[in-house]
């Protein structure tokens, strides 16, 4: 057996275990009775451990020394600096603390949807500062002593740096600040009739329908309800997404699906011979988020989408009946201060993220006392939104990310943002047509560019290969500022 | 750390492992997407070698040679014991021939289920044969050469073998079989009304008020439908049952829905010390199915429970308005000629046995060609029961056991049938008037008994040690058919 199918079949038994890790997890968010979660957390934990063994055994190492890079083809080529990447990473990090770790982050969760459940941001503390401080240690573990930040936003997209971060954000920041301003000035759209009586059932209706027109495939895929929407890919052929109904808005959980739906396609319609491979997974998390944002916004709120949209909602929703297309368009891309950020239209949906990528990289550097926290993130959300929250689970406990050990993951949602507009671009400026025939229920051109240009390749390439390769540019702010100004002068009066 | 500290370190890491294969079979048996169930059979195939691996490590054969059984208390000398059969019968496998029994079994019962659906028994035949050839060479491996079927009788109960169920069959055969010809020769009791529409919400809604009276806790399991009912147990505390709902017949799923509860309650109650250790499950496959038999023969099909259960239903079946209890206790205990052994009756239910228990073995001694195999079961189901199967479902595919290799599981089920008739009458000669409020809602009582005197030991004993230690006799068949002959003497005339 060649070198390369060797260090494949190590691989493979590594995804097998990932996938049983991936249905635990699943599971903790679906289905766990409420008693066993500190069981689950021991199951997971072991799991874990075995992961980081099996990713960083000795016989793996003897593989890949035997290779001889030079000799690969492409796909080899990429397989092997993959499994590489993540051999070094687990690799650094000594087994104590990465169990250490895994647990925490998991005891974390529990505490921390224990505090939110109950706004008391004190229950959360103590566990948030262990996440900050083994993180740390993990950072360190692998060099990064200066800028723990930077390790993780490396491990989210390679390459990504604080400092690429902040220059990015620089060409952009003043322009939607002031276009935010703007419309929040101008006459507001009315959009009261979003929130109303809507059937739970009639709501999922609607959501597998759309799902269907998306091409969600529910023979390798499941749609639950959970707490907390998330995505997770037991195995390529296994894609499993979830949604939260809310009874008195139908346009919450019909986005939320939506989004999930842009990151089930991704991984569902990766190229099947990389299965089992480590290209059978998204290129980063930032062009992951951009799928589930393209969805989600570019295409979802869309008019040609909406068009569709609308006629259909008149099958589920009485109250729909009376309601005419036009102010419908309006309504679902109202601009509003809303503290949630998964709730956020995409013109604030970047503030969201600035504030939290300002906290996030102060954390990591122990620039914030906690107990200041929930203080400094009001103070943010009144400079940025205007916006005073009136409790900490609008405030600085509304998301699970923290809790989860994830620093760095916020700004992959702006990334994706950015990414999403300048993908849109290159399919509209190919595929206009197919774009405007949406409105008749004609998706699946649109799909076919995405899986053609994007979903097929897996991880294939990194980040910003992969935006050259699809757009012939660099990542860049241009083309999300360009769309907002467009799209947002014709339904607010900003001129 | 003191040796059987290092022993159950060990245990609890294969225990995690055991944890995460019981949740990705329970997922496989309900969740999972139509089209990912080759992916799981390669992942639950990784994970159980994984489990081999480490249940019979060095370092377990080790930990294992240190210890002085003279020294340990009794829990630790138990705990040693069952740790020392499953590492003696695993050691005996080669890792080979394990994965590919492993493999084979989840395969034949993907075959198996399109056999059954398809109604056509040479779909399953090559597997089936596979699931022999297989485990013929694991009890070989074992050293059981001659009579392979000792071995996997041996496995489900500790002890038993083929001689000693044919001494115990001949007990009660004859007079098991003239009691039913009597039966059938009497005037048949009239149950045609419990098949009616019966709505499922309204049997979920039953169902799960039954499950809470009989102190199934929810916040430590789960209850879900499946196509093919079971238990299993993620965690000790995280119990998970299933039911398929007719919604033609609410007894089907009521009373399959108590037998899955009796195994719950089971691993439900073992004492929490014992928690990951090998004392935390069942002492054995027939300990097990006499708690689910008792819950759903003994007592759900008793007086006292049909009672409560008859007020009960007036609540939630607009059909059971005009039935009066005598004829509902009747309709519920009838005795039928029915093909299905799940669907039997307390009186014929053995017979069924007697037909798998012959087959089986013949099987495993390779003396039945399997072309002849329909015929045959078709042949035992005339003489037993006077019954000619319409067709592959009602006949040779009905049952799932021989696809996913468990030859010798069925004795199991007679042996439970007699065990829990042990177990009541004790029961009974202790809680007779606690027996008799069950009628009016008060179940505790009963419960607190079988987990006292049994729930609780979990394997600290074996099969024979139990029975002797709960009813002070020797496993017999006597108990159960006078309790047959006393209450079918009762409901039909046949004196």
């Amino acid at each position: 057996m060649e070198n390369i199918e060797k260090l494949l079949k190590k691989f493979r038994e590594i995804s097998y275990l990932n996938s049983a890790l991936s249905l635990l997890q699943w599971d903790q968010r679906t289905y766990l009775p409420p008693d066993s979660g500190s069981d689950r957390s021991e199951v997971i934990g072991y799991l874990s451990s075995e992961y980081q063994r099996k990713s960083t055994s000795n016989e793996i190492e003897e593989i890949m020394d035997k290779i001889d890079q030079g000799e690969l083809n492409q796909a080899d080529k990429r397989i092997y600096s993959l499994i590489f990447r993540n051999y070094k990473k687990l690799k650094n990090i000594p087994p104590e603390l990465y169990l250490k770790y895994t647990k925490a982050i998991s005891r974390a969760q529990f505490y921390w949807l224990k505090a939110k459940k109950e706004e008391n941001y004190e229950i959360f503390k103590p566990y948030l500062k262990d996440n900050i401080e083994l993180s740390k240690e993990i950072a360190a573990a692998n060099g990064y002593i200066e800028n723990p930040y930077d390790y993780f936003l490396d491990t989210y997209d390679y390459g990504i740096t604080e400092r690429k971060i902040e220059n990015l954000i620089s060409t952009f920041k003043d322009e939607l600040i002031d276009l935010t301003k703007r419309i929040f000035a101008s006459r507001q759209v009315d959009d009261s009739f979003l929130y109303d009586n809507y059937s739970t059932e009639s709501q999922k209706k609607l959501c597998k329908h759309i799902l269907e027109k998306f091409t969600f495939d529910f023979n390798n895929g499941r749609y639950d309800e959970s707490e907390h929407p998330f995505t997770i890919s037991i195995t390529r052929d296994d894609v499993r997404i979830t949604t939260k109904f809310n009874p008195n808005n139908f346009t919450s959980s019909l986005y939320g699906t939506i989004h999930e739906c842009g990151h089930a396609l991704y991984e569902m319609n990766i190229d099947k011979n990389y299965k089992w491979t480590p290209i059978s997974q998204g290129a980063s998390f930032s062009i992951h988020e951009s799928q589930s944002r393209l969805l989600e916004n570019l295409i979802g709120k869309s008019f040609p989408f909406i068009k569709y949209l609308f006629d259909k909602t008149k099958n589920y929703f009485e109250n729909m009946q009376q309601i005419k297309l036009m102010d419908f368009y309006k309504a679902i891309n109202a601009v509003k201060k809303q503290p949630i950020r998964i709730e956020a239209d995409e013109v604030t949906y970047n503030l969201h993220i600035f504030i939290r990528f300002e906290l996030e990289s102060a954390l990591l550097k122990n620039n914030i006392n906690l107990d200041d926290l929930p203080k400094m993130w009001n103070e943010k959300m009144n400079k940025y939104l205007n916006i005073v929250p009136k409790n900490y689970s609008e405030g600085i406990l509304q998301d699970i990310h923290w809790a989860g050990g994830k620093f760095g993951y916020f700004p992959s949602y702006m990334l994706g943002n950015l990414i999403s507009s300048q993908f849109f671009q290159k399919l509209l400026s190919e595929k206009k047509n197919a774009f405007e025939t949406v409105s008749t229920g004609n998706f699946e051109e649109v799909i076919d560019w995405l899986k053609n240009n994007v979903y097929k390749h897996g991880a294939l390439y990194d980040t910003e290969e992969l935006i050259k390769k699809v757009t012939g540019h660099t990542l860049s702010s241009e083309s999300f500022m360009n769309y907002l100004n467009i799209k947002y002068s014709e339904i607010y009066d900003i001129s």
